[in-house]
């Protein structure tokens, strides 16, 4: 499978957005982190004044064999409920969505459920009815992966070409902490203890067994790490799959990407193992209470925005932090500099 | 001087948005500290379902004799320059309060400057051009402090009155870091070379001084720091008290506010000796580069939302920090509830 071009960052335009953080109304470097992300922005987007204004979450649903372990706190009917509760914008992603003006995307990559052809709103791109079980064989086939890489990469595209400035992901997926967590340990290297936690609230038994099985699937499918694409048929997911895809797919468009919690850090890591310049277009929205996501993390050289005990995914910590990142955009925009304002600089 | 009473927080206010998070469609905590936020607000606002639409920044200008003892990078002119610039609207407090919806008000307290009283959007209320240099003697008369305080009474009062859900606090004064160094000095008991930073920029000389000089005036004007109001007198500054008097104004009208940074949470430290209560209705915005507020946030409990190495106070990281909050109002107002959306609650 051919993954398209990630262009260079543009160092020129990242260099006069510097140069014009310096020279407006303020002591230099003191908006911190808002200076070096309108930097950073400049640099991605080949734009020494980037916009933001257009901005979108695109939120991949499916579900998730190894399920039917026991692993998640939630029964997997709950995937489908929530992506109804999507579409009548009841969830969190839609509350904060509409606060941060952005659009939001839903996608059926791979529910164990039928939707309704006519259901307005969701994006039918069905790959197949969930993941297998990855306790006892590998999640998907190489056809299926590269479906739902593929999958991820159109339905960016498709809304790329109708103009989008930032893109953040989510996901939903009853039991998808499991797929991540194994990601995780595969690519970092790090014992499965040290990356798995409880995703939407397993007790400590559970915690245990489910720490068992993600050892017992990695050692029965034996990925290799090396292998983003061999990590992400054997212990992975769908929904990893397309985000993956909307992450290589926005790169290739100098689209900067909101990576959310652990289920797209753990995309991230795929993304980035199959084309590395992806990590180049990335910011990370906000620090999980899952403990894999900080492994991911330190893994990809990411420093999250935010850090407000956030376990719930959707895209909602990435669209948390749109306003952070349209704040550092009209920073560099809009601040007068000291020769317009008359201000006396630094004596 | 009597300060108004501070109303109880509602329990059952806060009582009823903990119920109402722990039914909404995501796992019960699951949205972390925006649920925590959620409740407090109600429990501030007295009501169940608490909106903060209706937004505000008030900046508190003025100068500061010891400017002239060399503890600033910046010349003592760009308060006025800077005033100038907010009424202009390029300064990075008015950039990320219009992108907020949040109202901006510009109060002259004590500018060693004189302003054409025509100017439109500045409130005038000069208390003292600046006070002296606390170096030699106290920086205000206990009069001019209790006409501080009470202008910033005052104006949260009138904004107050035309309708407002949550304040931001805000301060430009050149030299402004060193009173709320002396004031956390005296207050938290720290050494004052614990509590002292570089301010707009100064380098490893000029912060050595910086602390003698704040040192010597603590030695030279032996301010009480049981008593809030000697401390202010003797090693405070002008905006600072008008802020610790906005603070005490929305309390006790139920209106969060949203603390800014380091001289914002100097002015806090008054507020709360002056009227503990107050307390109760503060949000810490952000974590400051400037150490002397982390020493502050510890005194008082509070724990910042953000942390994004900011240093420039006029109110920027309060304003960021109202996104989240108001993240916070509309997840708890607008989500569906299991019952709503006819999903499954946790097994």
């Amino acid at each position: 499978m051919n993954y398209p071009t990630i262009p260079a960052i543009d160092i020129n335009a990242a260099k006069q957005a510097k140069e014009r953080q310096n020279n407006l109304t303020k002591p230099a470097g003191s908006l911190g982190r808002l200076e070096e992300i309108s930097i950073q922005l400049a640099g991605m987007k080949a734009d020494p004044y980037p916009r933001v204004d257009r901005k979108a979450v695109i939120v991949m649903a499916a579900d998730h064999g190894v399920a039917r372990e026991g692993v998640s706190a939630f029964p997997a009917e709950v995937t489908q409920q929530m992506v109804l509760n999507f579409l009548n914008g009841g969830a969190a992603i839609n509350v904060l969505a509409r606060q941060a003006g952005a659009g939001v995307f839903i996608v059926d990559i791979g529910v164990a459920a039928d939707f309704d052809p006519s259901l307005p709103g969701l994006l039918h791109r069905k790959v197949a009815r969930g993941t297998r079980n990855m306790a006892g064989g590998p999640a998907m086939t190489g056809e299926e992966a590269e479906k739902a890489l593929t999958c991820g990469m159109d339905v960016m595209t498709q809304i790329a070409k109708k103009g989008i400035d930032l893109v953040a992901t989510g996901d939903m997926g009853i039991g998808n902490t499991t797929p991540s967590s194994a990601i995780a340990a595969v690519m970092t290297g790090l014992p499965v203890a040290k990356v798995t936690g409880r995703g939407t609230g397993i007790d400590d038994d559970a915690l245990a067994h489910k720490i068992k099985v993600i050892e017992q699937a990695i050692a029965l499918n034996q990925p290799d790490p090396k292998d983003a694409l061999d990590v992400l048929c054997k212990v992975g997911g769908l929904e990893i799959a397309g985000l993956a895809g909307v992450m290589i797919a926005a790169a290739a468009r100098r689209i900067p990407v909101v990576v959310d919690g652990f289920i797209s850090a753990a995309a991230a890591l795929i993304a980035v193992g199959l084309a590395p310049d992806v990590h180049k277009y990335l910011f990370g929205a906000h620090k999980s209470v899952e403990i894999g996501q900080h492994a991911i993390h330190k893994h990809l050289g990411i420093i999250p925005l935010i850090d407000l005990n956030l376990r719930l995914g959707e895209g909602t910590g990435a669209v948390l932090a749109f306003h952070l990142i349209e704040a550092a955009s009209r920073i560099l925009r809009e601040m007068a500099t000291f020769a317009e304002a008359g201000v006396s600089d630094k004596e």
